[in-house]
């Protein structure tokens, strides 16, 4: 409790806060307390070895499985391997019931290339989750040490919480609440979908390590959780998904308003969207009713998976595991993009991309030509490698 | 007031709200709850009957007016069925104000293709918002029987108010106020000028029906106008506009900035917007000063009407009647996109389009070329069809 | 005080504010009130005639140095004038600290072309920064008298304040705070670094004068100040760079975020931008990390200047001085986009465009051809021209 007191005597106003803050956080604070405290007690894996640990995996595993430097144009080898590299690059839960594109069954022994090397094929996801949380509340821990201003902030919206679950219901509650739509109640609503629903906290914690796997701006776990409106809106869907699921239709509806007003992301509650997502920077993003997206996406800002027409029934887009899809882009329709693909920034797709190849312009077309596209070798959406093959596109200087 | 009182012991802070509200509201809660009380005693037209006979009234007249399959090439006979059909799809009012780009008159006898088959030619305007607002309330009720815990907002958005104008007002001033300026100046300014502006409600009520008609993922008009934040900025800039025309700059720049933040769709008070107007998704929409829509018009979100230049004077484009403009799309300068063509998602557009045309790409081409562009044979903005036609144009495998 | 009694009267929470306001204004409203009553009575130069007068100075400069109607082709005649407009046209300090990519050092004497005419070769910076300050005041004077019932809001915004940095520091901790960030800490963060950096106020004032000047919408200085979501943005990003550059990367990517959210523009607080910026309407702008913006730039809506691949390290474009970027445009990669290029709305660009060029399309091409490109003879920045010589680009009819 030490640590509380000291925090406490340099922010006047957390005192207040603990004692006569909004309600719905009353109970808890107690139990966060004695946690806290507790907390200090425990020897933690700092996140730089952590990252070092993830960082060896992977490597060791794309080494293994994939030569770095396979040519194109070998096809039938290339895609057998490339096929082995999706596979183990597949999050590690067979439980997946928002990701209908992917055909394969996924298998519980696959966790060589788990995106950061937190997971353990010894540790199960609750434990996983678990220790998550416990090294993002030592970044928080960290980062109020270097801006000690933010305390309070810190407080309320990490340290405070004795679990993932409770800190996300009440980060997005404040995000998304107005004068009309109380925190309270969103709260209530968020924490007991997140607490009885562990597959939707698989995709939470999947795509908070997507994020700082992939994206190099960020620079911890808590750093995403408290800042990325992509990451945030995307969790937000997931809550809505389930709603949605359920036939709370009104309730999902509001929370896609919402999340469109506060984060500027249009995601239909009816969208399907699998794990390990980054929708980076994610302004202007517009994604349909039925629409499907795999494991392993990233989603620059801007990207519209849209329809065309108003008929009703499946009318948007499929989106294979592994995709890269650059900024601007617009995918209209019910066509499918398939495993691995890349998607060049201001692209407009209206046909089917298939597996690997990488598809640019307005109307997109495949790089290396119809006949013999070039495949990538590398997962696009991890390597986030937005010009490789397209730089030679250009035909002109420029 | 059975009914009312039911819901406040259901939802306890309803009691507070009526008690203790914003003072804005509580002249209106006495009649509002008499009115309530009596709303149930009348048999109310059920929404599904209504979209029913709206969808086969149109559809009897499409099957009339105009050949569903007509070819192109035969341009003459197609042009005069075209015009029939954009005529008898008119906005069913002869004193449009904000409509520069059509020339002829409307005629009050033009109900055929109602965008929802409310209208009758025996009621007029102000009887046709009343029973849209009933309808809504109806809607409202029925969404918090499915969802309880939305009480407190279904009764402060909607049903407090006894009528469209009031609601309206306040979801506006609600959305768009914040510390600085309070949601009662706001709500007063509003509820005046839509009270004695009904060529706004005209448009308000249009467009209601131009989103529930279009847009497949609207469930009912109560839906869209509590979330759709295309429509409310669309109707934040008809008050705007009105205190532009008046005059008032420094307010209608002040409304302007603020649904931009809000809703981050830009339109400049003093662009002339017609009615039954969709603005989907809506994020990233930018709209000029000397800009002109026209009506039944299908706008997405991400696309520009924008000048070029800093000279002032007429400097943005004119969009014709009935006219569908895809995501991403950019219209520069005092250009003329003619009634009923379309323009596919991403394309750039710097010069005129031809009625009924279909234009893509970067820079915009016309599907079936300059000399005989293929003509569309229905309304693009109410088939909301983004690639008939387009998804030919591409000559790549994608 | 007459004048402030007055308003009193007018505004009944006024009164309230100033005596319960806020507690960090608190300290400020005795000098403000004082300071309100004495501004009255000094004469102070009208919009309209200091308008005139930069025109004028403007116009005067470039008949001098630029002939209007140079052709392409000529290029080594035409290199040295444009050259010479470029040198003519910067902002008026040697003390830039946040624009790399010009190699020439600035010099004092030249003024020729400011902006606005407001600089005056013998008046420094701060006289500068206050006459503008007192211009803004006389503004927004002006709108209160034209609309009464926002004299509060101009009151706290702008009338109360004594100084720009104070006004600036109130009006971005209002925007960016929210019930976790008291818009206090917030105010007592910005007010420090706005009046400890003067370079941080040069850019918040060459910045207000480019949108005044190019920007045909913008129809005062104190309505850019308070409205325009692209200009607010931008003196964040300022603010949130200073911080970065001190190693507070936690409290500057916390404002990014919050940036990000309520004005929808994501810029990385360790991009470098010049002064004289406008990012005009500014939804859905991205600006990563390494990226590099000189002075004098005009940016459009939904411009991404973006990385590729997940490599840290240096990988965002390198906007040059005078340059123009059209809406929609991503420019990917650490290419270098010369002084006073145009790019055309809605290009990729993945590769280096030569000064004064002009590029289009996706990919972009340069207009004129690869060997040739054609010239441009103004700054396109300054012109604001969208259009000139890409109007040509489109082969087809439209």
């Amino acid at each position: 409790m030490k640590v509380l007191a000291f925090l406490l005597s340099t922010s006047p106003s957390l005192y207040n806060f603990l004692t006569k803050g909004p309600h719905f956080l009353a109970p808890r604070i107690s139990v966060s307390a004695n946690f806290l405290g507790s907390q200090f007690k425990r020897p933690v894996l700092k996140p730089v070895e952590l990252s070092v640990f993830a960082m060896a995996t992977c490597v060791h595993t794309s080494r293994t499985e994939t030569p770095p430097q396979t040519k194109p144009n070998k096809t039938q080898v290339d895609d057998c391997l490339f096929q082995n590299f999706v596979k183990y690059c597949r999050p590690n839960s067979a439980d997946i019931v928002s990701c209908a594109p992917i055909s394969e069954k996924r298998s519980n022994t696959l966790h060589m290339c788990a995106p950061t090397g937190l997971d353990d094929v010894n540790i199960n996801h609750e434990e996983a989750v678990d220790n998550l949380w416990k090294l993002m509340k030592d970044e928080a821990r960290s980062d109020i040490d270097e801006e000690p201003i933010l305390s309070n902030y810190y407080f309320s919206s990490i340290l405070l919480h004795d679990s993932m679950e409770s800190a996300l219901a009440n980060h997005l509650a404040m995000k998304l609440s107005n004068s009309m739509l109380p925190s309270g109640t969103l709260y209530d609503l968020f924490v007991g979908l997140l607490t009885e629903n562990q597959d939707i906290m698989r995709g939470v914690k999947d795509d908070l390590r997507a994020v700082k796997e992939r994206d190099p701006a960020c620079i911890s776990y808590v750093h995403c959780f408290l800042n990325f409106k992509g990451y945030l809106a995307c969790q937000a869907h997931r809550v809505a998904h389930k709603l949605w699921l359920r036939g709370r239709k009104i309730l999902a509806l509001l929370i896609q308003n919402r999340v469109s007003e506060v984060f500027a992301v249009d995601i239909h509650p009816g969208a399907k969207i699998g794990r390990g997502i980054l929708l980076d920077h994610a302004t202007g993003v517009v994604i349909g009713e039925t629409a499907v997206i795999g494991d392993n996406v990233s989603i620059l800002h801007n990207v519209t998976l849209g329809g065309t027409g108003k008929v009703s029934g499946d009318r948007h887009p499929k989106i294979g595991d592994g995709v890269l899809i650059g900024a601007g882009t617009c995918v209209l329709g019910n066509v499918r993009i398939e495993d691995g693909a890349k998607i060049g920034a201001g692209s407009v797709v209206l046909k089917q991309v298939p597996a690997r190849t990488t598809a640019v312009g307005n109307p997109a077309k495949l790089i290396g030509g119809k006949e013999n596209p070039t495949k990538l070798d590398k997962l696009p959406s991890l390597t986030m490698d937005h010009t490789s093959h397209i730089s030679e596109w250009s035909d002109w200087v420029i």
